[in-house]
Formats: structure tokens, sequence, C-alpha cells
């Protein structure tokens, strides 16, 4: 069943109504009055007879009327049979506020486990627990004991009750702007971020959806779902848990590198959700973008009464990576056919006291710089809304019709526009009227400057948007026999890997180009393979038990002649038996020595709350050192590829520097479709790891290839 | 004359009095009078008899009694007769708010030169031009026309009016601080940076001084005078104008890099200041470093009643490099003992509801923490002040209670105490408390985080302050004979720089151990010197007029043998002269190849505003694509060129990677401070580039180095 039944609830059972004014059994009651809640309400007590003039039942079995949702302020211990109860009476959904659940440790978790299981066995719909409640506006279904909270088209989702607080209070004094619903998701043990994301994509009342966000349960779900959402309306997220990524799981190296919060922005990013990292920006961040048209090209003008202001708004506004572009020479002229001579009319447009004795001329501005079509919005920056308290009290009436006309003016254009004012705290009227329009006003030049810039950032994601990649995983779809086999037959000898010849194998089963390796169980035959080899050659162990070569004395590059080959065979196996003696050793890989180039490292890994990912990064010290690496959910597509290269700092090294040609940047970008494609063909790919990759001028290298395999259940597709 | 003449007038001059209410000459008065100044008001306008109950002079001349400043409210062309006229009177100081000077081009900057001219002439000293005017609140100087600037410790010093306007309303509105005074420093054309900074460090009412930049003319001065300065109170200073820095100066390839924000930032920070980038942090830090004890440990503790808005602080704090540790046993019994079970004791410290019977819990957490020796200080983050409000109004109370108490406790324990509340707007009286105890309350989570940061960034600057550089120079006392000989014969010559042997040998004459280089006028001194040479050599071209010798063909390395040595000596010499024909050819060098190790650069400059600077950076790709390059202003200490190393990304490179040995980090440390020697020995060298540096397990070698000269008059010394 949806979400409606109970999101919309038309009646609430209140189960552990209380008489005692500081329990939730009590504010619960109280504020669905004070709020008019427009429902039916049923406090639910065994003990009580009445509450607040409502009649109590001992069991919500004993109530006449339908009961769409459940709010239970009862302990942790209690829920399992009421939850029960709930399902006889047929009840969708149940607010569960009680903590003392998963968060608290293994015991914790167990009770939340019989809790989903109870509620999937009832049929009920779960919201938390560990949650603050829920909060419809609409009809004033308020399930948080929270007053006053304004109504508007903003959803909000939040795993904080106090980080809802903060946006809710904010709201309230700083904004015109309220909310549709709220939702504190809790611990999430039953309904997901995603199936409220849903709901509220499809809810034509919400304009665009706030969320705080902890860690997420089914993350790859949650990005699908905002991919499909942001095509309609924005979702502005604040990702929490920065620093706790000091925790990353060892295992591989490529894996060692993949620390959830650099995934989990460029995901949200690639969904086309706003990441904020700023909790004064999220609030107006979602004002803006639930009021204002995005900006379509990314360039805005800046209009200033003073110099100071200006100059910091073009500093913000160039580390976004706005344009603020110089006007049309005809912008130009109008501009200063109404400005003073000392005016700067290049862009930020500064009036230079052109404004003092009448600051409607703001309004002109506004029109005449909106008309041009290079310009793609507007933020006026510095005094508007002052000049009747600072100059003159006749000149708030001047600044009210500028206010009248730029409001009018963001309608006309369908350009933004966004005002920044010192005086904001004083409420003039003028700045009022503009929020009435729709326009945006901030004492911050920070967050001013934030919000235009999320408008054009969100703009650019509609613009470039086009059968990107919907984080939708095709599994199995272009296996082939022969990957399967060499799968199948690693994991019949009980192996979590391959062997680094039978990975080489299944790359080049798929298109890679890989080095030939081939596996040589004796001396003479690795003379005889490396013999067939033109120049020389290169001899690796081929251990299941020896997955780091190097570190085993593993690995001999560089050999010419029978002599040597023999030598090194000895050797690594010796080496070999030294490093780890009960090794199952079956032999030595010969290749040929790859040519000099570019090294690069491919990794992929499931990430805990994406499922695949892949990164990608310059080798050697730009990897280890400098930690200039790429990272996208998978599977990838050729642009995706592309801009993952180019979002490294030191991708201009493929392009040759300091006299060397560029690389095959092409074959690289293949490289890694093949490696989306593998990990999609065979889910059994835990861990792949190519490194390093030699980049040539024409074509490239797989020159060490490591895949580390994970069962699959019969049947079974992950995620 | 000091500035205290004029800054604590006790008589002021309005020149240009006037009667229009819009016109500053009336504001001026109007303001004085308003304000209560409580000095001598003298309006001069010789059309005038009198203004607002003031007699009005024809001319300065005319006032009986002495007139301590003048404030000038006429046009920008009558200053100069003006003062000329001040200066006859004896009046130390004016303050000239006209624009028109040196911000709109040639013709104001020479008339900005004239005005400079008469006031020397007349002993005057001068203020602005375009400035808004200045504000001593001690004695109500108000010379801005602005009203209701609070009173309090913090000096302000701007370069932008409305920037002030925007900190003097924030101040007004949100907090109980305010200012001793304001400066509008305007176009610096007498008094700079620096005059105003030491006399804001001498004022013993003031005890923060808090600056917005947009650039300096005497920056080195002004880094003189701070770092005097934040041995005694803290500067809180706002850089502006980074985006500018795209356009940087052409020139050397290491002058390139050498941006006036990397330079800048680095400086201000190593002379103690606070340097803030958002402008919303700004009076924030201010007030707090004007109120609150410093970190002594850089160790704080979070105290949170819900867990959204720790973590976010968690978050936070860690990117400002703000240790949390965990709290002593003995610290997490006692809170164990006064809070709820689920209550979390480690840090952040969350009392899971333990708080909403008794927010006065609060201060008794705040007692136990800030006991534990191990914590600095705290930050208290969520609903405090708000118990009253959202739960039931006796908890009112017991947070005043909890605020008296903690006030007390900050006193006592010399440990910050700041408090983020989301309750903030609502202005509880328990919030008015705090902040009569000198605690500063915010409803902004960053900039609460961002306060307690510059706390502990200030107590690291003051713990870590010995004996560090005091930008000083000092010209020509370590320059040797030999080396001024050198420098002179290649000025004598016309030339504008050294020529590479000319380069080494000054370097080799300070220690520095560069590679033995050779100057051969034809082939077969060329054979000779290489024969002479114990393994390969390298030759390249010598001539003053040719300056980036590989793009001219001008380089060739790895020699063996008598044949390619002369070879390779024609080969360079035609190459050079096709390069260009009328190059003054010397000959070529010769010099043994270095062996391999990593690469480094070394560069000096004179940077605009802070004058000798020095760059140091790994070779190759990390500063031409990775630009990991680290600024120093200089002279260096041997601590400041460590420290320079370790500041870039690449720098565990030289602490050997990937089975290198490290490099001799000490000789790159003495070659650092020769570099900082020589630009302090010879005021003639403009520029240095020392391109590459070979690191060596044991040693080094500058294998390529260029030093550009300037003329320096007789008996000049720089700066």
């Amino acid at each position: 069943m949806g979400l409606e039944a109970f999101m919309n609830a038309r009646s609430v059972a209140v189960i552990g109504a209380s008489k005692s004014e500081t329990k939730r059994g009590y504010q619960a009651i109280r504020t669905l009055l004070d709020e008019h809640y427009d429902g039916e309400i049923y406090p639910v007590n065994p003990k009580l007879d009445r509450i607040l003039g409502f009649k109590c039942y001992k069991s919500v079995l004993d109530i006449e009327g339908p009961v769409d949702i459940a709010l239970i302020a009862t302990p942790a211990a209690t829920v399992p049979a009421i939850l029960k109860e709930c399902g006889r009476k047929g009840i969708p959904g149940a607010v569960i506020l009680a903590g003392g659940f998963g968060e608290t440790g293994v015991d914790g978790r167990k009770l939340e486990d019989e809790v989903v299981r109870a509620a999937r066995a009832a049929h009920v719909r779960l919201i938390g627990p560990n949650t603050s409640g829920m909060l419809n506006l609409k009809n004033n279904l308020n399930l948080v004991g929270l007053k006053g909270a304004p109504k508007g088209e903003i959803a909000l989702l939040t795993q904080s009750g106090n980080m809802a607080l903060s946006l809710i209070t904010e709201a309230k004094i700083k904004s015109h702007k309220g909310f549709t619903y709220y939702v504190g998701v809790g611990n999430e043990a039953d309904i997901r971020f995603h199936e409220y994301l849903e709901f509220f994509r499809k809810d034509p009342d919400t304009k665009a959806i706030l969320m705080y966000v902890e860690g997420m349960r089914e993350g790859r779900k949650f990005l699908q779902q905002a991919y499909k959402t942001t095509q309609e309306k924005p979702i502005i997220l604040l990702k929490s848990g920065r620093s706790s990524t000091g925790k990353r799981s060892a295992g591989s190296h490529t894996g060692a590198l993949a620390g959830m919060s650099e995934v989990a922005k460029g995901a949200f990013e690639r969904a086309g959700i706003i990441v904020i990292e700023n909790s004064d920006e999220l609030f107006p961040a979602a004002e803006t973008l639930s009021s204002c048209p995005p900006i379509r090209n990314n360039k805005i003008a800046i209009l200033a009464d003073g110099g100071g202001h200006a100059t910091i708004a073009a500093d913000i506004l160039t580390d976004y990576g706005i344009e603020i572009p110089e006007l049309s020479e005809k912008t130009k002229t109008k501009l200063r056919e109404i400005l003073p001579p000392a005016a700067s009319v290049v862009n930020p447009v500064d009036v230079a006291g052109g404004t003092d004795d009448d600051p409607s001329l703001f309004a002109d501005c506004a029109r005449i710089i909106l008309k041009d079509s290079n310009i793609g919005g507007l933020l006026i920056v510095g005094l508007f809304g002052g000049y009747g308290i600072r100059f003159a009290k006749t000149l708030a009436l001047k600044e009210e019709d500028a206010a009248h006309q730029m409001g009018k003016l963001m309608a006309k254009r369908k350009k933004p526009i966004i005002l920044h004012s010192l005086y904001n705290f004083e409420k003039p009227h003028a700045l009022e009227l503009l929020r009435y329009y729709n326009i945006p006003v901030y004492d911050s030049l920070d967050v001013a400057c934030k919000c235009i810039s999320v408008l054009a950032q969100y703009g650019n994601y509609l613009r470039s948007y086009h059968a990107k990649t919907n984080f939708v995983l095709n599994w199995r779809a272009k296996a082939k026999p022969e990957g399967d086999s060499i799968i199948a037959a690693a994991l019949e000898e009980g192996r979590t890997s391959l062997l680094e010849h039978e990975a080489k194998d299944l790359l080049r089963l798929h298109g890679a180009p890989v080095t030939a390796d081939r596996l040589a169980r004796n001396a003479d035959e690795a003379v005889e393979l490396a013999s067939s080899i033109e120049g020389p050659v290169a001899l690796k162990i081929a251990s299941p038990d020896i997955l780091h070569k190097s570190d085993a004395g593993g690995v001999i590059l560089d050999l010419k002649g029978a002599k040597a080959v023999r030598r090194a065979f000895e050797t690594i196996i010796k080496n070999a038996r030294r490093y780890r003696p009960d090794a199952d050793i079956r032999g030595v890989v010969v290749s040929p020595m790859a040519a000099k180039g570019v090294e690069v490292i491919i990794g992929t890994k499931i990430d805990d709350q994406f499922g695949p990912i892949i990164m990608y990064g310059l080798g050697g010290i730009m990897v280890e050192i400098i930690k200039d690496v790429s990272f996208r959910v998978l599977p990838i597509s050729r642009l995706s590829a592309r801009k993952m290269i180019e979002a490294t700092r030191s991708s201009p090294i493929l392009d040759g520097v300091r006299g060397n040609k560029p690389c095959d940047k092409k074959a690289l970008i293949n490289l890694l479709l093949i490696c989306s494609e593998l990990v999609e063909a065979y889910p059994e790919i835990r861990e792949m790891d190519l490194n390093p990759v030699i980049l040539h001028q024409t074509g490239l290298d797989v020159v060490d290839a490591r895949i580390l395999l994970q069962k699959q259940e019969d049947g079974q597709k992950p995620d």
C-alpha cells in the first residue's frame, strides 16, 4: 500500500495517551487540537476514561470508526504487541516515537527486527522508531507536538529531530515560506528514504524537498528515486558524518581510498541533488529553489550600491563557478543613461550613489540588466530596504515601488532576482513586498550568494540532463559463458579471488587490452613461454593465497634470456614458499613487459550504502600521496567515464605535458566502461583492482589485475 | 605626530557645513549633536552664518579656539587649498570624504598626489580620501553620520563603508558587543593600515581589532605591526579580491604562480592574524576573541541535547583541525552519575533527554567537563534557552540558573564556553544572561563552530610563538664583496639578469651546493672542460638575452665523449643564433650531470604588497598541474623553512615512498635559508628561480639557477 493512506490520515489513534503535560501522549493530543487537525482523534490508554474532552479507549480495537494512523507513544518493549493490535484494526501506518532500538546496540537491534517482523505480519508500515514524528501541514495532522510550524511548499525529511526543529524555527522567523510535510525518518526500520521521496515527488503541493541525512540504509534505491525526482522538483540535502570517514574499511589498496563521503557527495550530485555543506544555507537554498526559476546559462549580474559587498560577492560566486560576464554594449549604454558618471556598468554594476535620492532606480537597473540575453539572474547587494530607514522616510515609498516592479519583472522575465540587504533585520515593508513576489531576501551576503548559485547549479543540471545513467544495474545481462566458467571454477575451488591470469582472461573476454599472461608450472615452461615473447618479460607468482605479490618477493621484471628467466622462476618460488609456507602455488605467470607510459589505477568495490562503485586515479604518488582520485556509482555511461577522468586534478597529464605526447583517452574511457560492464555482468565480483594500467599514445595495457569474489545465492541479484 | 591628537579630537571643524538634510555637511553636525559629542563643533562655510544653532565660520582660520580635526565635506578639487588653511591653523588631522581621487584613474591619481603633497607641507595627516569617515565611540566623535553604533571594545578598520555599516548593524542587532573606534581607510593616501593598527594596539580600551581589506599599500609594514599587535590582542581580518588573482603577472615560471591571495593569507596567519573567509563569521569571530579566553590546547568538548547538531558540529570542527578527544574516565563516570543511561558521555556528550525536566543540568555537565584537564573549551549546541519556550515556562528559571553558573564557570576556569541555540532569535532571558557573562550565543551552528575554532587558532598561535620572524629585512648585512662584484659587473654591462654560471657562483659563495658550471667560449674549451669532469656532462647556452634556454634549443644533456660534446656545442650555438639572431652569446656552460633524485623548485620574487617572498614546490607536474606550492614572506627562519616544505601536499614524497630512500630535508632547509639570506644580502635581486634542485639521500644539487636583477639607487634600501 502507498504512504498516502496514513500520510494524509483522516483519523489518528494516540496510543499511550496521557494526562501529564510533559508526556508526548498528552502533547500530541493537545497539539492536534491547538493546530485544528481536521480529522478524528482517538486517545488510547487502558487506565483512563477521558483526556482533553475526548473519550479514551482501552485498545485500538475498541475504536468505532476506521483509524488511518497510530501514534505510538509507549516504551520500546510494548511496541510489537501494539502493532499486532493495529494490524487487527486494519491501521495502515504507525509512528513509533520510542528510542531504545537499533541505535543502542545488539539488544536494541534485536527488538527492532522483532518490531519490523510484527509490522510486516500485521501489514502496518512504520515511521521510525526513534523519531520525533511526522507532520502534515495540509490537514494539520501534527504528530510532533511542535506548534506553529509554517505552511508552505517544502517537504522536510530528516534524520534528526533537532535539525527539523532548527529548520522549522528558521522558516518561522526569517521567511515567508513553509512546509507541506515533515517526516523524521528515525531508524528507517521499515519505510526508507526513497519511499518518502517517492511520496513527496508525487505530492502536487510539494515544490521542493529538503533533507538532512546522516546515513542511508538503501542508498541505491534512494539515488534511483532522486534521479526521477530532480527532473520534476529540486532536492536540497545536507549530509553529515564526514569526520567519521576516518574509519575506512581496510582491504585492497583501492578499497582503502573509497570513503563513503566522497562517494556520497558525487552520487547525490549526479542524481541532480543540490548538496549543501553549510547548515546556515540549507533552508535558504530550499526556499530559493522552491520559489525562483532556475538559471539557464550559469551567468549572473551583480547590482550593488557599494564596493565592498560587490567585491565579496564576486569572490564567492567565482569560487562557486558562476560566471559574472561583462554586460553587452547596449546594456551598458542604457545603464549609463540613468546612472551617475562615477557608476561602474561593467558587472558588478555599482550605482555609486545614484540611488541615494531615489532607490526606485534599482528597479530600472534590474529591468535593463535582465533584458540582457546573456544574463540569467540578478543578485542585488547592499542597502536596499534601508534607504527609508537610513536617509529619509519618503525614500521607503520609492523602495516599495521598486519592490513591486522587481517582483513583476522576475515573473515576466523568468529570471531569478535574489536580494541581500543589511536592513533585513529591521523588516522594512519593501523587503516584505519582495518576499511576497517570491524574491528571497537575506541579511547574509554569503547566503544570498549561495542561493543564487544553487539556482545556477540546478539549471546546469537540468540543462545537461539527457539519458543519464539512472543508477539501475542490469545484472548478468552481458555475462558470457566463458566468463561464468572462469568465476565458477574459482568459486568451486573455494577461492575468493581469481588468479591474475584468470582475471586478465576475464577482462580480455570483454575487450580489455591486457598484457598476454601465460601460466608456467615449472621453470622449463617459463623459459619456453618467455622465448615465444618478443622483448623482455616479467614473471609473477600465481597463487590464490598470495594477493600482494610484490610483498612476497613474487614479481621480477625486465628479464632477458633463458638463464635469467630460469633463475627468476626459481627465486620467485623460493620467496613465495618463505613468505607463506602453506601457500597453494600454481606456478609463475609469464608476460611481456609493457612499454612505458602514464600509469593509472582503476578499482571497483561494493559500497555499504550505494552498492557497486568505481574509482579512477593517476598511479603512483598521485593516488598514494595526493589522493587525487574520483569515484562514480556504477554503472557508468561514456559521458560519466570521461567526466570522472576530468574530475581528477592530474587529468591534464593525460593530454601530454613537458614534451610528452597525449595518451589514448578513448582507450581509457573504454576500459572504464568494460569495468562497469564486468561488475554488472558478474555479481560475484566483489572488488576489482587494475594497478597499474599503462596508457600509451595509442592504446593501453592492463599490466596487473586483481579480482576478488563473493558467492551469490542461486538466482539472487544483489541490490 | 601620533594619531592620538586627532583620533581623540576635542574639537572638530566641519568644512563644507550645510543646511541641506541630505548633505554630509549637515548630517555630520546633526550626528555629533545627537550622539552627544563632548567636544567643540565648528561649522565652516563662507556662505552661512549659523547652522543648527552653531556659529558658522568663513574659514578655519577664523575659529577662535584650537581645532584637533577637520572633516572636509567639499568636492575633491577644493581639497588642496583647504589643507593649506588647515596647516596654517595648526590642525593635526583631516578626514577627506570626497571620492574622485586615485580610484578613478590617472587624473584622480594626480589630484591625490597633489593632496598628499599639500598635507605633508601643511603637517596635516589624512584619513581617506574616498572614505565614509571615522568614529570615536569613547568621546562620541562621530564623523560618519551613522547613529546608534554600539560602544564596546572592538576597533573597526575597513576599506569599505558598506562593510562597516554591515558590521555595525550586525553588532547592534545581534550582540552586546560594540566598538571603540571605526576608521574607513579609503584610498590610504596618507595614513596607512599599519599606522591605524599601531594606534589601536596602544589603545587600552581596544580588546580586538576587526578589519576588512581589499588591498594594502604597505603590506610589509602592516605585517611588522600586526606581528607586534597579535601578541597583545587579536586581529580578525577578511581579505576580499581573491577572484581578481586570475590576473597574475606574467614573467618567470615561478613568478607566474605567486598570486597575491595565496601569499597574503599565509603572511597574515604567520603574523598571528585570524583570517576569516566568510563574511557571516567576521563580527562573531571578533566578538568571541574580544570576550573569551583563547583555548590553550586545541582540544574541546561538545555538549548537545540532540544527535544532529552534535554530528554537524563534530564534522565542522574536525575540518578546522580542532581535536574532540574522548573525556577522561573520571569525567565520564561523573557525567554518568547525573545523566540518564541512554546518554553518550564520550564526546560529543549527548544528554539524551536528561535536561528535559531540568535544563540546569547543562551547568552541571559544563562544570564536570571543564574540570577535565584535557579539555580546553566547551561548545554547547541545541535548544538551551528554549526549554522555557518549548516545554514549560518554569524551565526558563532553571535555564537562567544554569546561565549564571556557566558564566561564573568560564571566568573561574579561564576556558571558553560558546553556545549555539536555535532559540536565540526569541531572545530568552537566559541567553541574555550568558551574553552578560561574555559567553557568546549564536543561532547559527556554523558560526558557533567557527567561533570556538578561532579561539583555538589564536591559542595555538600564542603557544607556538617564540622568536618568530618579525618580517624585518636586514638588508645587505650578510653581503660578501665577491657577491657584490658579480652583481655590480652584470649591472654595469646594463644587464638585468645574471648568467647561469654567475648565479651559481653567487649561490656557491653563500654555501649552496650547485653543480660545477664552467663557461666554454668555444668548442675546444668545451671538450677540455668536459674531459676534466667524471661521467657525462650537460651543455647549456650562456647568453644574457636567452633566459629560457630550453625553448631556444640551448640545452643538451647526458653527453659522453669529445665528439658528442663538440657536436653539441655547435648545435647549441646554431640553435641560439636561429632563436635570436641578435643575442649576445657568451659561450656554453659545461656542467656534470647531476645524479637522479627528487626534483624541487625554489623561487623568490618581489610581491607588490609584501616585498620579497619565497616559493617552494615539488618539481614537474606537482608544480605545473597540481599547483602544490607554498609561499612565505622573506626572511624565513629554520622553522618557517621546515613548515613551508611540510605545507605542500606532496611533502611525504621527500620522506621516501614506493621503496625510495628519504631525501636530505636538512640540506633543502639550508638551501631555503641561503635563498632567504641572498635576497636580504643583495637587494638588487629581483627574482630568483632554482629549477630544478635535485635532492639526494645525502645532499642536493642546484642544477639550474636564474637570477634577475634590478638597479638600486646608491644607499637605497628597499622597504
